[in-house]
Formats: C-alpha cells, structure tokens, sequence
C-alpha cells in the first residue's frame, strides 16, 4: 500500500491485511475471541453515537476502578495501552530513559517522538553492541532481568519501562526483584513504567502486580489493556494506573478531551462482567501453552520458558516466509532491538488452530517424517 | 465527577452527559443524525474486532481519496480531527503560533502540549487585552478575518491555524483572502492549518476549500472530520490532507501505529457513499437556519451571520442555566479566547428540536407574550 505503510513493515504483528486469509499467531489475545457481551454493548452504543463520547471516562472508569480495586481517581483510559505510552511521554518529556532488550517497540517510538535519548539494558542472550555475531545458544536465565539491572537506574535516567511478563519473551520478573527497582528508582527519581498487559495471562497474577505499590510509590505507572483480555484489539482500549495525580493531569493536557470512542467506553464496561470467560481463556491457555511448547520442542525449536500466553523461540531464518506460504501467520522478531533475525514469537490459541500451526511447522521443519518429527536430525541442523 | 473532569468543565460543547436529557444545542451534527449504513458497517466490523485496526488506514484511505480527488497519499487519518491537531503540533513543534480569537479552543491545547508560544490575532468584535471592559454591539464586520491579519504572519510564527468557517462564529473566509495568506504563509515559512471541518454546511464549500492548492503549497495542511458531516461524533475518526508527505511521516512517528479503530475504519468507508444523505442534511441545515436566526431576532438576541450549520450570538449572561433548566443544552462560548460571558453558540437541528429551543428561548426572554415576543422590550434591556 504505498511507502508510509512500508516504513512499519513487519514492526509488529497482527497485520492480518497484508496476509490475508492466514491464521494470525502474530497478536497475542484471549484465545476464546470477543465476548458477545462486548459486541452486544457497542451495538446499543450506535443509538448515541452521534454524541460526542464522554470525556474523562467517568462511567468507564468507576467499573474499572472496581475491578481493579483501585480509587478512580487513579485511573486514566486511553484509546489503546499504546496511546498511553504516548501519552505518558508527552506528559513527562523525559531526556534520557531505560529500556531492556528486547521488548515492546511502542516504547522506543513514543519516547523518540518526545527526542528522548535511550538506553538499552541488553537482557542475558540478547545481541548487543559488541557481541551482535554471536551464535546464540539459549541458556537458563536467558532474556531474565538480572541484578545488574539495579545498578543502570543511575542519575540521568529519567524513565524506565519494564514489561512483565516482557514481550516477546514472555519471562516474567519476581515482584521481589521489582520492589527492589522500584526502590531503587525512587531513590534515583526514575519514573517506573510497568506495562502488566500480559500479565492476565500469568497463573498468579496476583504474586507479579504492583498494583499495591501505588498507594505509596508516586513514582510507578501500570499498563494495562483490554485488547490481550477480551480479544478487542480492534476497539482500541487501555487503561494506566498511578497514585501520581499531578502525572494524569498532565497526560490529560497532553491529549484531546475525545481519545475514547463512546464505542470503546461501552464495550469495556460490558467486557469488565465477562469474569468467567476470562478464566476459561487463561485456562485454554495453561493447556494449550503446553501442548505448543512439547511439540515446538519436539520439532528442534529452541524454545523459551514462556510464562504468557505466547511463546518466543528460534527457528530457521526462513520460517517466517515458509510459514506465510502454510497459511500461517507468526511474528517474527527479528526488527526488536537486541534480537536478530530467527527468532519468532507464536500466540496461544484454540487447540484446532494450535494444531494448524503444529501440522505447518512439521511440513516446513520436519517435511519427510509425516507426523513424527525427527527431533534428532533437526537439533543438529 | 471528581476534579479531572472539573477542570475541562464548559470548555467544549456535547456534555451530554452531565446534562442528561437535555436536548444539545451545543454540538454541531448533521441535523438527520448517524446513518443506518454507518451502523450496519460499524456491526459487521464486530467479527473482526479481535484483530488489530490496519495500520495507516489503507482501505479507507483510497475511499477518502476518491471522496476527495486527491491523491491517497496525501491523506492521513486520525481518531478525530482532534487526533491530529495534536500530532500536527507534535511533527511540527512549533515554538511560535498564530491563533485567531475566539476559534476552536483545541488548536491552543494541542499547541500548549508542545510548549508553544502562542499570539492571538483578536479578530473584530473580540474582547482582547486592553478591550476586556468594552462592552460590545455587533457591528458589520465582526468576527471576520481583516486585511490586517497579513501583518501579523511575521517571521517567527511558525505555524498558523485558520478555521473556515469559524468556530463558534460560522464567519467565512473568502478564498481570494485565503490565498494571499497562504502566499504569505509561504514566503515566511509558516505552516497554514486550515480546518474545513464545518465547510459541508456551506452553500458553496467548492467556492471556499484550499484542496486546489494543496499540489501547489507544502506549506498547506487541511483539516476534515466525519464526526459533523455524518453525525458519528462517538466513532472518533477525522482526516488530514497536505501535500507534504514528509510531515505526514513525521505525524505517523508521533502516534500509536493503531490510532483509529477498525470499528471506525468502517463507519468511515460506509460513510463515504452517503452522498445524498449529506445533501439532504445541507439543506435542511439551509432551512433551518432561515428558521431559528428570524425567530432568535424576533426574540431580541443579537444573532451573528453565520454560514455554517451552527448560529452564534449574545444573550443575556444566565442564558446557559435557563436554557438548562428548560432542558436545552446550548453552548456557553464565555471561555473561549477573545469572547466573555453574554456569547453562545447553538446547533440547527431538526425543525421539532428548533422548535423546542425558540419555545425555550420564549419563555426564558419573553415570559409575559405568549407566542408573540416583545422584541421592542428585549431590545432595550
């Protein structure tokens, strides 16, 4: 379609226009779809939606602050997490900020947006400077923050982000490990940026959250959104949440009063009720999660210990491609800061299409053992 | 709803929401409301809604170019018209700006988000410093742009918005005056905004659009929305054209990848074939108007030649709370730049709405004359 949509070529996944007729394992959503409730309520929306939408969110917000347990007053709804991270940079124009790598590209782009200088934190197995022509043979702790992590929230960092479970790893960080960041950036005056979008699909969210930080930490922000929950990407719906009001104030500024559709406010109000399905979809993902990483494993892929409800792992260089040609849509990570090209990250979906990608993988790695792959030989390659 | 939404209190039009049941005057829509296509498409967008929106809007980017008869690559579209003054200001950072006053109060946010420094030109008939106290008789003349507005592009502003008609006044610029400015523009290196959104609901709009410069002058970006034109002001989706592709690559950095929904991507694309359903609106508007600028005379108010679907007048200063308590919902343009308490603006409807107002607006200014208004009276209060 032209120069402008090359320039975001392959930068993320989820573009189910150019491959048309794929199978998506490209975005990462709750594997049961959209809830009907959702659908529903946009549906009924259509009778106002001549009407400006409301501004502030304020009915949005009041469930929200609900299910999160939270005072609405800490509370600011965005028209997507990604317009949040955008938002947020605005909001605080930091001059130089803390990324690991890799993870989500969104917060390298809002924060060059705002011409803020970046650092990378390069996690254990990921190629950096200096060691970019390394053969990476993954290892345990690979892609986990390590201690020395502490030791780059120096003066000067203004910002940092953490991802957790990170993507497109899928590791998650020990909340003990991130008490002692989030210390530590107080400490230093770092604005801490946890982005827990994923963390839905973690079996004990509740052990990772910083939610009960907020309270006393001013200094922490959490990401959250609707899209990866309730398979909504399309409605464009996020969330953040700090105890920092002069903060929100300030993002507020930072955009325009209708950066929520009257659309999206109701389909997050009804998708806040869907509390059963959203544990159906986490379970669908425990299991299935299972069944892809045994049989990835099984065809050779070096697979990593994903706590999400995707799975990051290497793979020839070609696969993306060979994978297109099956019908199959896989994101290939090669353009995330710190990893290079073979490396890929799946979704988690309904068995009958984790089965699809299984029966495709086995065809392009495995082409000549039927349904038995031949894990040996692959290793080897 | 708590301080954050105080502190927008009144500053925009269509809170519908805080004055519940009132019928609003104060957002200016296609008077026949959202069509049934825009609906439909919004509904079967739902089966898709787990994927995410396409990035740059390809589809309905080709149907606004057709719409339009520019080239697609000239287009650039945004969750509201609003959505993209703000990353306009954000590609641009201007450190200088040009705002008329009274105008459209987001143009200021969205360059105050950017630290901009901004200069009013106060257009005739405004309060500005050193004539706050004047009390004001509309004259011919007011509110339009004079030829004195050339002197004030001078070298330092770098940036300069215009909107045609204006908001809240509906006074139009003549295009003849446009390309002098534009011209001038140029030789000072100022980036000209022109802000068509209100131009369906002129006579002519083919008499008053820039779009024929638009291949002529980089230094040219106009501004259009669905939200007036189709009544779909809760969808959120707006557009941009300029032949300036570099700031259209630069706007793209400074947003989100996804900053338009696919629930709005379609209502967009359905939008696009109601032609006749905007013609039938432009001339009920037309109709309309006549109606409730003779009545709103008869009744003494000092009504301003608007040529948009929207009419702007001096009243007395309760006026809001007593339209309020009638149930009507009109706009209180007291907090714009360059206007005081006494101004407001009001929507034409449909001919029972209007009806409702003039009744409301009877009863409030001419409570003791029946049908009939005592325009002598009011005039002399």
């Amino acid at each position: 379609m032209g120069e402008r949509e090359n320039m975001k070529k392959h930068i993320h996944g989820g573009n189910v226009y150019k491959y048309k007729g794929c199978l998506d394992f490209s975005a990462n959503c709750n594997p049961l779809g959209t809830p009907e409730s959702v659908k529903q309520a946009v549906i009924r929306s259509l009778d106002m939606v001549a009407d400006y939408p409301q501004v502030g969110c304020g009915a949005l917000r009041e469930v929200v602050a609900e299910y999160e347990e939270v005072d609405r007053d800490w509370l600011i709804c965005g028209n997507g997490a990604a317009d949040l991270i955008f938002s947020l940079c605005r909001a605080v124009k930091p001059k130089r900020a803390l990324l690991p790598a890799p993870t989500f590209a969104e917060y390298e782009q809002a924060l060059r947006s705002v011409d803020c200088e970046i650092q990378y934190y390069y996690l254990p197995g990921a190629c950096g400077p200096g060691r970019e022509n390394r053969t990476h043979s993954p290892a345990a702790g690979d892609f986990a923050l390590q201690q020395d992590y502490l030791d780059t929230l120096r003066d000067g960092i203004e910002i940092a982000f953490l991802c957790n479970p990170n993507n497109p790893t899928g590791i998650l960080t020990e909340r003990e490990f991130l008490l002692r960041v989030l210390e530590r950036c107080r400490e230093r005056r770092i604005l801490l940026v946890v982005d827990e979008c994923f963390l839905d699909f973690v079996k004990e969210p509740g052990a990772y959250t910083l939610k009960a930080q907020l309270s006393e930490y001013d200094n922490l922000f959490l990401l959250k959104a609707f899209t990866k929950r309730y398979a909504m990407a399309g409605v464009r719906l996020g969330y953040g949440l700090t105890g920092n009001r002069r903060l929100l104030e300030q993002m507020e500024l930072m955009t325009q009063p209708w950066n929520v559709s009257s659309l999206a406010q109701a389909a997050g109000i009804a998708a806040l009720g869907e509390r059963e399905y959203v544990e159906r979809g986490r379970c669908l993902v425990f299991q299935e999660k299972e069944y892809l990483m045994r049989e990835m494993k099984g065809l050779g892929l070096e697979v990593y210990p994903s706590q999400a409800n995707y799975i990051f792992f290497q793979g020839p260089e070609t696969l993306f491609e060979e994978c297109v040609k099956k019908g199959l849509l896989i994101r290939d990570c090669g353009n995330y800061e710190g990893l290079r090209a073979g490396f890929y990250r799946v979704a988690v979906k309904k068995h009958e299409d984790n089965k699809r990608l299984i029966a495709g993988l086995k065809e392009i790695l495995a082409p000549d053992t039927g349904n038995e792959a031949n894990c040996g030989e692959l290793r080897r390659r």
